[in-house]
């Protein structure tokens, strides 16, 4: 035969019991998560964002690098990176999380990229407005939703593909959606889409097509693998589910004391324990943040950082970036469970028990961490 | 109790068919290992490098970081980064291996950082040569060890420490042995060590201590965890074992074609495939590189690239980086095991089956390359 089937198994949920397997291993030694610890830094440093590549970093130059802008348009486009850089120029402080973010937590397990609760980060995405750019080339009437292709190519569930994705017309028309050429004041890295991708603030991972070069306007809904077969919130093999779109609401605790190195189990001594993390929502504003020292028993309030004011900071839009809360910590020795819950302006917090799906796809179950609160000071 | 103990258990070996487990995945997605795509590039992108961190990433301050050279020394010195950028300026690509690549495809599996075979990247470090400044504060006759103390913190196997390895004074007073505080061009990152680490070429990653604020001249051999528990070759839990030190060869396939999401399998279409990659030894020049197609059945020479030329190149030195290798596989349809291997000039070369130690240390088993060579063009 020696077709791409070959290559691809159906998807499948773990067995009770079955350990992470190779070929999760393999996903999780290329990708990579935020380290906790880093959760101190406003704007995560290079590196240290999340990362999740479906096939390979494809090689790109952005020399010769064009973005063509096509299908029901009235003028088609093609624009080179000098082009879109002489346009408009706009940093949007944006707060990005895998859609699959705390899949591996999940029981039964889906077996795919396994992550923990790190699969996150914040930065300052620096290109130029989609919608103008849109506007330029003239939406037909008939334009429903708009593609995107990157340059990556792979083999999911048996089929070939570059990546693609969908986005409704007004949402790709909202104006702060950006075609990014930058990262935290640098040119893209590769493994973040040099040299040019897109950035849709508030939206799951998937949505932001790296090594982006063609878009397309369409007069039907994409029914493509990424937006039709993959991310999708299903129960079931033959659910039809719904989309994955907006991030859910997360709150994450920056790890107290000092770890073990196997166990990742914290070490803290005893006394006021300033406790402090960040917290996000692709839906509304938060409202608030809420700690529990005791596994879930009682929560108290955290204090809430102000949101990000772009008129601050030289940014132009700050309102999906990520923001710190704080709880000051009477600890005693003793073990605890620390976990923190964010709740947003549209009534969505966080649940304590696991909102499971086929997927494990926009799961915001509270994170746990395990401390130790030392005899000795 | 509540002592560091209870965070820590002893190391053990995974039970045969045991899958990867929950805290070994901690590790895995936190510390992650080069995208063997990134093969490709002479000098590893920032953030596709590998990256171990013991414990968590210390918070440090360039503007108020002190270097001090300190023990058996005739004048101890306390130097802030602008001194040390004030003396000779070098640079110098490094092929850095983590001691541990590997280790999760040995059987049984020592369980700790499951890597595969991607714990590895080159970079360019700069810095200034480190022995000048030995010599600077003068050794002491009885000075036989230099111990090189971080700012990171943890417990490990129940032992609460700072980061420290030493090194036998020959081996520091190396004229290759860089204090680095530029990684390709740019101030270290937080997760490489900034402000100031060590960079031991030819040495695995153990060696190159992060954060690096004290060095201590000691006139015995240093007796703490990392150098007398840890990173050592050892058969069973009781062999005092031999240290670990300088990079075994290796060479690593850049996979072919274009991988399945999930099982990472290549697919390739047939016809003449450039199959190129990377090899390296910290011991000796490299003298060939063999690939096979049939999983080991057979060996045919590669091509290698010529070493990096320090003098053509603007660097300081070069003889510790990896070189390219290339190999034209006249590619038919059907499934194939990819490998390469890599022997130097000591006589050293990479073994099929594996060398299996307790750690899971300097471990060079060829890598395995599945791919599938389509039907159709």
């Amino acid at each position: 035969m020696s077709t791409v089937d070959e290559v691809s198994r159906p998807s499948r949920l773990a067995e009770p019991g079955e350990g992470i397997t190779a070929e999760e291993l393999q996903l999780a030694a290329r990708n990579h998560g935020l380290p906790l610890e880093a959760l101190r830094y406003d704007v995560t440093p290079v590196g240290l964002h999340y990362l999740l590549t479906h096939y390979d970093i494809p090689e790109t130059d952005a020399a010769r690098h064009t973005l063509t802008i096509e299908g029901r348009v009235d003028h088609p486009l093609v624009l080179d990176l000098a082009e879109l850089r002489r346009r408009p120029r706009v940093t949007h402080r944006v707060t990005m999380e895998c859609a699959g973010n705390g899949r591996a937590l999940l029981e039964p397990r889906p077996v795919s990229q396994p992550w923990l609760v790190e699969a996150v980060g914040t930065a300052d995405w620096t290109g130029t407005p989609l919608a103008p750019l849109l506007r330029e080339a003239g939406l037909s009437a008939d334009a429903i939703e708009v593609l995107f292709t990157g340059a990556d190519h792979g083999v999911e569930r048996g089929v070939e593909q570059d990546y693609q994705r969908s986005l409704p017309v007004p949402e790709a028309l909202r104006e702060d959606v950006l075609l990014a050429y930058e990262m935290n004041g640098a040119p893209l890295l590769p493994q973040h889409g040099a040299p040019l991708r897109l950035v849709v603030p508030g939206w799951y991972g998937m949505t932001h097509v790296k090594w982006l070069h063609r878009i397309e306007l369409l007069d039907r809904e994409f029914d493509g693998y990424q937006n039709a077969v993959a991310y999708r919130v299903r129960q079931h093999a033959d659910d039809p589910g719904v989309p994955v779109t907006r991030i859910e609401p997360r709150a994450l605790v920056q790890p107290p004391g000092f770890p073990d190195f196997m166990s990742r189990t914290r070490a803290v001594r005893p006394g006021t324990v300033p406790v402090t993390g960040r917290a996000w929502s692709g839906h509304a504003p938060l409202t608030g943040v809420e700690v529990t020292v005791d596994g879930g028993v009682t929560w108290e309030p955290a204090t809430l950082d102000p949101a990000v004011e772009a008129t601050d900071t030289g940014l132009t839009g700050a309102e999906w970036a990520w923001r710190r809360w704080r709880y000051d910590w009477a600890a005693t020795p003793g073990r605890y469970t620390l976990s923190a819950r964010a709740t947003d302006a549209s009534g969505r917090t966080q649940p304590v028990e696991q909102p499971w799906n086929r997927g494990g796809f926009a799961n915001n179950l509270v994170q746990r961490v395990e401390v130790l609160v030392l005899a000795d000071r």
